[in-house]
């Protein structure tokens, strides 16, 4: 079964805003066992879209239809496609209660235009779009061959009729339609295989020596588990997904379960977490589990590990705060950095970055610290010590471990890497002091 | 003129990495007076390729293709594009050249598969990539009505040859290949128009205000300079827009040189910097005119504040350091807010965070400081200070400023929200205690 994604905005097609809405709908449509085979990004223009649906309904059975959904006149998506299905407009009382109620949460006056988002096309299903105005519209193609214009289609994978929608814009409005509605609309109506994905975290073993030491349990795996390895910054994710029919999904998440049960004893000692996306997740989540908590000080990443910590809700749970010590007055004042530790050997160096973590850690009160000092550049490089030279630490109340790293002169990529390896250090050095217990 | 844009690559297809090309190059186009009428995402699919390649050529003057450059064999847009321009491959000397330069300096050995990476199709003109492996491919068809395979399509506007274009799918080497080789050339290939933009940003005075107060400076303004008015978070963009013949740079120029000029007595009061993109570079530039310094105290924005200044290069010259607050024992230790503070009216409070102000502002030996406190959720509210409260001061040696602002549920947005707000507030106090001379 095959989907196609149309983003429809001037603002998309001029590179104002960056089009995150494919990328994220391709995710939720590959995990629910859909494929993608293209996506498209169109101005709001009558012909450009008209063009585009038939041609995305001769490719695929679903057409994911984003934007063009606003009450300003440069906003014709709705219009548009009431027009190719020949339908006309009528104002949905389920669709005005919303907008109403979010008018009235707003303290807003709801005026003529603004009502005029609560009419949809009589053809089509309104879906409630809770946390916006613009209702999501499903439209269902009468026959599975022909569009009502008379377009050839090729018949769908199940023979259901093919299926356009038409969402907002908005990325959170889009992605909690998606979740909440489409996703499982498209599941139900094409009678979809039950996809289930489940990923195991992994540190401190390669690639290849890891694949040796499962091989046995991999060949046992049922055949409906298939697994992939996906390297990732700072840790390895193995993805197990399991694949089977409309109605097996009760099975499917046994087996799953099952097949991760008897990965532990195996391969126990190096799995760091499950079902986590992201590197500062792993680290929150390594955190909590220790009960331990964790301060940091920065230099050349600037707040960029703060900040990764507390846009994840619940960091007040592990993380005490931090110090940028962006100048050296700051790594003295601030840290206890030694003045003659800066002037010996300057502010990228081991003897300083180690005093910057446990400075931090002891001045905050945190079980463990991180810290980070570096050139980012493109400006401030010696012969001795170049654009790209990073020097970390990772303390306890034990000790303090640094390490050197070396990047290239590009400063965000810089300060992305710095970080993902005080990840991996940290994470390492909680775990190796708080070992995961055995299920 | 019309471009099309042709983003190739299965990890955008399903997702797994954004697609950030397709708006960095809109921009660039639209900047230099290239209009784009489409863009596409497709798999490293060999189908695919020649039919979106035959129906973007239809559709425009040139199309620009990223992506499916890799020595791996899943990458496959070289071989396409060779055969769908009855070409053949070769090793490119200077491409030869660029790999071995850029294998020696990286240390490693030059494999039979990494040397294909300099192969390209003889019909093309090779355009070096000098910092990645994967060289850039000019082809023009042979005739302005026809494809090499016959498909007809329509003549460019210039009667100019049309253009495909074959870029490396990583994004600075993408983007280092438009500014420098492939804008210029399709400008000179084209006889494009020449368009210059001037960005003037402005704050203090709403939109409808300006324009009246602008307004006869406006109709002044030669007819080949158009104005748009862009509200921004935080600020006002006045974009001027220069257009004018192939021929007309320097007269263009001049003229955007004298509108600028004339605009200062009317309106200098209210202008803040000109051609930044965003806050944090507006706030770079005011700290370093003003020759002052700052400092950052950050609960809820967790570091954020602190990550936007120093993702900037050169923010040593004005910025401190700053401290993440996260616990209120950090904001009691590190950055002096009282206990009794704390107990009596929370750590979300006005008196908190112009303590933290005036705290890091003083601790860290700083001209300014900004501080935020509140409660970004999704937990953490109570019916007095619910979801989305927050606190931001701005403090110097004269005094502290502070303001309370309230946000939704919605943890990311707030956190922006916040950084914005206190930019704002920032640039505002400076630029009073350090008014901009007339030119």
């Amino acid at each position: 079964m095959k989907a196609t994604i149309l983003n429809i905005g001037d603002e998309l097609l001029i590179g104002q805003v960056v089009n995150t809405n494919a990328s994220r709908m391709s995710q939720m449509l590959i995990a629910a066992g859909i494929d993608v085979c293209g996506t498209y990004v169109i101005g709001d223009n009558g012909a450009d879209i008209n063009f585009y649906l038939r041609h995305c309904l001769e490719r695929s059975d679903v057409v994911l239809i984003t934007g063009g959904l606003g009450p300003t006149k440069d906003d014709i998506t709705k219009k548009t496609l009431c027009d190719f299905f020949h339908s006309e407009l009528y104002e949905n009382e389920e669709a005005l209660a919303n907008v109403k109620r979010i008018f009235d949460a707003r303290g807003y006056e709801l005026t003529p235009i603004n009502r005029q988002q609560a009419w949809v096309p009589r053809c089509c299903t309104m879906i409630n779009n809770v946390v916006g105005t613009a209702p999501c519209m499903w439209f269902e193609l009468p026959q599975a061959n022909e569009s009502p214009d008379g377009v050839n289609t090729h018949p769908t994978s199940q023979n259901s009729p093919k299926v356009v929608v038409s969402m907002p814009g908005v990325p959170f409005e889009m992605v909690n339609l998606m979740e909440t509605e489409i996703i499982p609309r498209l599941q139900q109506h094409f009678r979809t295989d039950q996809i289930i994905n489940k990923n195991i975290l992994v540190q401190g073993i390669g690639e290849s020596f890891l694949s040796d030491l499962i091989e046995p349990w991999e060949l046992a795996l049922p055949k409906s588990i298939r697994l992939a390895y996906l390297p990732q910054a700072g840790m390895l994710k193995l993805r197990l997904t399991a694949r089977g029919g409309h109605n097996e999904r009760p099975q499917l998440e046994q087996q799953i379960a099952d097949a991760v049960k008897s990965l532990y004893p195996i391969a126990g000692q190096y799995i760091v977490g499950e079902d986590l996306e992201s590197l500062p997740e792993l680290v929150a989540y390594t955190m909590k589990r220790a009960g331990k908590t964790l301060a940091t000080a920065e230099s050349c990443t600037g707040g960029a590990l703060a900040s990764q910590l507390t846009a994840l809700a619940g960091a007040s749970e592990y993380y005490k705060g931090g110090v940028v010590a962006y100048s050296n007055e700051v790594k003295e004042c601030a840290l206890g950095v030694s003045h003659d530790t800066l002037a010996a050997h300057g502010a990228v160096s081991e003897e300083t970055v180690r005093q910057m973590a446990d400075g931090v850690r002891q001045r905050l009160g945190a079980d463990y610290a991180v810290a980070t000092t570096g050139i980012a550049g493109p400006g401030g490089g010696t012969p001795q010590k170049p654009v790209g030279t990073v020097w970390i630490a990772v303390a306890n109340a034990e000790g303090v471990t640094a390490r050197l790293l070396k990047f290239g002169d590009r400063r965000a990529q810089t300060i992305e890497r710095t970080c993902n390896a005080v990840w991996s250090e940290l994470i390492k050095l909680v775990n190796q002091n708080n070992p995961v217990k055995p299920l």
